[in-house]
């Protein structure tokens, strides 16, 4: 008789929980109990004082209980709201050049060798081992304009078990380096062939996202159907805007019926509330009010943008004119991830501040803030024990991968 | 009879060098045998080819020689030319004011505690051991106003083996932590104290510097002092200048006299060829001129800079006016270390590029250059898998220490 019981729990966690909340920027939560169903989503937060009731009402046992020790604490997982995946070949180097020499020299020519499959599945393996090892538990992912191996990054992100938006990168403009371009109507047909593809394939957390490179590399034509097919399907859109000073001449100079970069993408369709546009660091106030008005998001990238020497994005401005910025909310995922609110998906790490060969020290006098503080200033993956998204424990590597 | 046989050599490499000449930022020495003598100094660095020239010279065997793999190659130690050793203790945390109320609120409590051996033992030691492995063979030290624990310091480096300059910090000026601060004559007695003491020991690597805070925290008197005993004893000044503009108003203040902050330390001897001047964000043309007319050295510190909001320095225009900035040569030591040049002592890491766990990925199409980089930009200590001072190998640890 009685109620019946729920369906058993993946994991209950005991110990200190450290996430934003509405009200804290940062909120320290020792010795609580944090609950996650089958399905990936947190059931309970609650402090340990309610382990009985909570045992009771969810049907778990002590015994069930993971024990973290006093040096560790579970975090949000980090979120990418902008990673390049064919460049990871070459993160670290060849940053001697402003954007579009830089595109035009490395960048293109790289990508354009991701139409061979075992170069891409041999770069998007480590990048997304690579990433997910750093605790990137999403990541919102340009691939090339090539559809296969785009759909290779999506099936290799699935079997990794990463949360990601994955873009066929398209452009039908490229004077410089013409055999990495597509056709226009190509481009197009590619692009409708990888939404069907990927969405066919159910992945539960790998989607689609429309990807126009960037205003340089479009056609107008070309604008205008991906705006049409992002609005017809409701998916997501991803490009750059405004990184440098010459790019935005030639954008000018392309499209001179357009008042500004900003209204290029907003009339053909492109500036959306799931449109997030990396970089920005030229916006004009106007063009910070639209992107208010549409409720679209600005991914900031500052180590990008001193390498390259692009410019400053003015935070503060963004801020003033509450545009989106940075990262969960960018993406339009702040009902699922992002904290450890109950209903939300369980994605975080594991941290050991105490990590064998840790990159920090810890002193007496250091409270638990301060400790926090030191990972997340001065701490790396060798402090990331474990990595989960919606529940699933994805790092270390299952051995299946 | 013939030639006597030289002494044997401390250390014979063969692989890849990699450093800077005056012809070259970056020269990739491969296939190359690097000798060092019992003293630390580099006798030679030729092509292998010369191997058995070389032997006949030197007297050495194939057998002593250390073959590096492919996948390793030695660049020169790094050299971080303004460091606060008890500060490590709350790095990467409490970066949440600007530098005055950081200074009242968190610095100078903290320092207050270092009147304590035990935990300046325990702070030093850890801030050497974490320095040497991350790759610093040279570091010019800022420490308290304590002149025992800042003769502990030296006794820490001495015995780990780093090159150092080491500094008692004077000051005796502290409104707002009066319990933090010296009286004039006592600040000066105890630097000369500091100074004979820290000589008398005659470590080989590790000297004196003089260390006035920085104008806030310093009478005139003491000022004058310091660059007294700068000059009597030649020795090496550091100090701050000009990090933001709330501490260069109170600079105005306190000493009406001088046109500037520059001249304030110029007109009392402590701005000289052998000066190392920390942080420099806001000097005028003026004063950059009398920098380079001094051959005083500016020690640049941006993520400091960022983080407490002081300022942003500009390069562009310090190099413009022929000020020494940054590296090895801001500390004089251009003739003694920073490259691999004859002469030179062997102050060294062997860089491990596919070391376990290494933090990032190689590619079949890298190049040895793309490795380099990826190393700077993106390795860490897990890569350095040996560092050498003067000759001797001090990372891994000895068992000694």
């Amino acid at each position: 008789m009685g109620s019946p019981q729920p369906p058993p729990l993946a994991h209950v966690f005991r110990g200190t929980f450290v996430h934003s909340s509405r009200s804290e920027p940062m909120e320290i939560l020792h010795e609580h109990l944090l609950g996650v169903d089958d399905s990936g989503t947190i059931v309970f937060l609650e402090q340990s004082d309610q382990q009985e009731q909570l045992a009771k009402k969810w049907g778990f046992r002590t015994s069930d209980i993971r024990e973290l020790s006093n040096y560790e604490f579970f975090m949000p997982g980090m979120v990418d709201t902008h990673i390049h995946a064919p460049q990871y070949s070459f993160t670290g180097t060849r940053v001697d050049l402003p954007l579009l020499q830089w595109l035009t020299t490395y960048t293109f020519p790289t990508e354009a060798k991701y139409k061979d499959s075992d170069f891409a599945e041999e770069v998007y393996t480590r990048v997304v081992r690579r990433t997910l090892k750093n605790g990137t538990t999403t990541a919102c992912y340009f691939a090339t304009i090539y559809t296969d191996t785009s759909l290779l990054l999506a099936e290799i992100l699935d079997k990794f078990g990463q949360r990601a938006f994955v873009g066929k990168v398209c452009m039908d403009v490229n004077d410089s380096v013409p055999q990495y371009k597509e056709i226009t109507a190509d481009s197009v047909r590619e692009t409708e062939r990888f939404v069907k593809e990927l969405l066919e394939k159910k992945y539960p957390r790998v989607q689609p996202i429309i990807t126009p490179r960037f205003g340089p590399s479009c056609t107008e034509d070309l604008l205008h159907a991906l705006g049409n097919l992002a609005q017809a399907h409701d998916l997501h859109v991803q490009s750059h805007i405004s990184e440098n000073e010459e790019e935005i001449k030639v954008v000018e100079k392309m499209f001179p019926a357009y008042q500004n970069y900003t209204e290029l993408y907003d009339k053909n369709k492109l500036l959306t509330s799931k449109t997030v546009m990396a970089h920005a660091c030229h916006l004009s106030e106007e063009e910070l009010k639209l992107f208010s008005l549409r409720g679209a998001a600005i991914s900031h990238c500052p180590s990008s943008n001193f390498s390259l020497c692009s410019g400053i994005l003015n935070v503060q401005m963004v801020l003033k004119h509450d545009v989106k910025l940075g990262l969960g909310t960018a993406l339009g995922l702040d009902d699922v991830i992002g904290n450890f609110e109950v209903g939300k998906e369980f994605d975080a790490l594991l941290i050991n501040t105490k990590a064998s060969d840790s990159p920090f020290d810890l002193f007496s006098a250091d409270n638990f803030e301060d400790t926090v503080q030191k990972f997340l200033y001065l701490g790396d993956d060798r402090n990331i024990s474990e990595v989960y998204v919606a529940g699933k424990q994805v790092v270390p590597f299952s051995s299946s991968v």
